[in-house]
């Protein structure tokens, strides 16, 4: 008597929150210090003292109108700062009016899927991917089209990639720095995924959108490029949150920016805009919409993350697991010991180490490691991550 | 080559929106003191201290932990606080994991509606009523059912609605005290209304679930009672939001809650939060969740409506308007002073009053007056009323 689409995303717990639980569990019996819980990419360094200095300001100096609607879009001033900190970083000439401020990123691909879809239309997505994105895909009636993993390097495997797109492709979605592998897409990729999807679009005679998912934009690696995607690719349209870079995703804010480049932009614009009031989206939460704008060029210190992942990378290669040179983001995505993923996540049990097995991302044989923790966490974890590896070796 | 009912939402500006940028035009040019805005329900009064307050201080004491992700039906304590607070004020027994956080009234709709909503499936709503209602329940796929006001008092046309009701009925909306007609439906004709569906549940062998779409409860005037829905029917599923009880429009945040009585409560309740994931909502904004729960025993200075309205209702009916008699919320809904309540509109404008005609509500022949304005501005705006009504004599 209920949605059973619904009723069942509702009821079926996801790998990573069953693995959660586990070790919720499991601490109660060993202790929280003796579970290495790498399945959750929660923020491990906390926001910026700017984000809550202005936050604390705005309630104290703006009591009476901070908590009012916004337009739909967002508020005015706001958009206008985001648009400004691209302009300076990226050397655009974006404007206010084409952003879309939502709650969060998750609401920002939303809004882009049901605002895009037409009846029979497809999007491309490359594993190992975030698996929600078939979840809001399919949500705005469209279907998921799913590229395997090029495994050596989680680059694309465009030959693949090639024979998917049809007259029914609407767009392509890319989340680089990416989750779960941690790989950031070269320039090199980038440009040659544009190139392909300007040949498809002049033969199919229309646009095929490039949805750049990026959360993770501020968390790369030194030396490692993450090249501006709007300038390789004419119809990108980009889905930020600050959750990540601010450390803040509880607060549910994020934008959409359709830049005016885009075949048929205001369309899209008003598209985007109208799916978010279909959803019930009125308009991004105030406070944090004034707060994330004035903090737009800053981030959260990061530089942990980066110090996590060299120790992890550098010793577990050591020890013998194979692991894709990642760029940034907090997540891991190495090879299991074993090709049945979902085995080896139980046998890392045994050691306590609570691992995602990657065919819950696309990618079987795989494992990911969300490293959003403690450096010391990691270290104490790595005798078990050896230990488990000695029990393949028999 | 985008969705043509998202562009179309996109595009098409509300008449509210388009009479609310007239208003700002038209102040441009003889002065905001001189135009009579009453197109707009934002709240008129500031959210009290101890939201600011608790804001400040939780910013303060928990900058780490504050802005993490929650657990997508919400906040343990909140959700706890929550059920704790309706318990003792209507005497329930409502537990936290009845109670799914949301990001504001319109989101607890949604989640609703695309939670319920199986092929074929039909929402009643009853005229007057808020225009959003068909864009949600259109959105989830059903259809929208409309029962023709009763223009007396605005209570329930029972005969209209006893016929519309049929085995495809999934739902039933009420929204009590009103928008647009501010009116408080009685006890009586919220125990024939469970009456009939009892009846009608009985006959077709399955739930026909009430959707209370509460926003507007905490604001009732002195004398007037807001029956305690879940106590009347039992199969009645609350949608609240605390933008108007505590002034926070812009902060999105509600709540669904499924009693326990509920038949299927608990997938309902699943299928709602699966609606949410869907949709993405991915949790309610996290600090909020701590704030409206700690004052959610609390409201705005509600004072100033019901002196508002007393003002308006008198002097409107002095004037020779008929006015049904409002219980709460901040809206009245007067007849129109000819039939075409769109050319009344456009009449009123002449006298710089801004009034939203009804038949975007459902209602044609009447116009929604939100007085959620300084009281001042009542006062000045009432001798173009009478002008207005004036004008009609000729």
């Amino acid at each position: 008597m209920v949605s059973k689409r619904m009723l069942q995303l509702g009821t079926a717990r996801s790998v990573i929150r069953e693995l959660f639980e586990y070790g919720n569990q499991r601490a109660k019996e060993v202790g929280r210090e003796n579970v290495f819980d790498f399945s959750l990419g929660n923020p491990s360094v906390p926001a910026p003292d700017a984000v809550n200095e202005n936050a604390i300001r705005i309630l104290q100096e703006q009591p009476e109108v901070i908590h009012c609607y916004t337009s739909a879009q967002g508020d005015a001033a706001a958009r206008q700062r985001f648009a400004d900190s691209l302009n300076r970083r990226f050397g655009g000439d974006y404007t206010a009016d084409q952003f879309y401020i939502t709650v969060g990123a998750a609401a920002s691909l939303c809004c882009v899927f049901n605002g895009l879809t037409c009846p029979g239309d497809e999007f491309i997505v490359f594993a190992p991917y975030f698996p929600e994105y078939k979840v809001f895909i399919e949500g705005a009636g469209a279907n998921m089209v799913l590229i395997p993993p090029e495994i050596e390097h989680f680059q694309i495997d465009f030959d693949a990639f090639e024979k998917a797109i049809t007259p029914n492709t609407k767009g392509v979605v890319v989340n680089s720095p990416n989750n779960p592998s941690g790989v950031v897409y070269s320039r090199q990729t980038l440009e040659q995924l544009a190139a392909i999807l300007e040949k498809k679009e002049a033969e199919y005679g229309h646009p095929i959108y490039l949805i750049s998912d990026e959360p993770y934009r501020e968390i790369a690696f030194a030396g490692v490029e993450v090249p501006w995607i709007p300038h390789i690719y004419k119809d990108t349209i980009v889905c930020y949150s600050f959750s990540k870079s601010l450390s803040l995703p509880g607060e549910r804010l994020g934008y959409v920016l359709v830049p005016g480049q885009v075949t048929d932009s205001k369309e899209v614009y008003a598209a985007v805009a109208g799916a978010g009031r279909s959803l019930g989206y009125v308009n991004a939460p105030s406070l944090f919409q004034q707060v994330t704008s004035l903090c737009c060029d800053m981030t959260s210190d990061l530089s942990v993350y980066e110090k996590n992942c060299e120790l992890l990378v550098h010793s577990l290669r050591e020890m013998g697991y194979h692991v894709a040179q990642p760029g940034g983001a907090f997540y891991l995505f190495p090879r299991s010991l074993e090709p049945d993923d979902m085995a080896f996540s139980e046998r890392a049990k045994q050691f306590d180490l609570l691992l995602v097995p990657g065919s819950g991302f696309g990618a079987p044989g795989h494992f990911r490691l969300a490293y959003c923790v403690q450096t010391d966490m990691i270290e104490r974890a790595l005798p078990k991550f050896k230990a488990l590896a000695d029990s393949y070796r028999g």
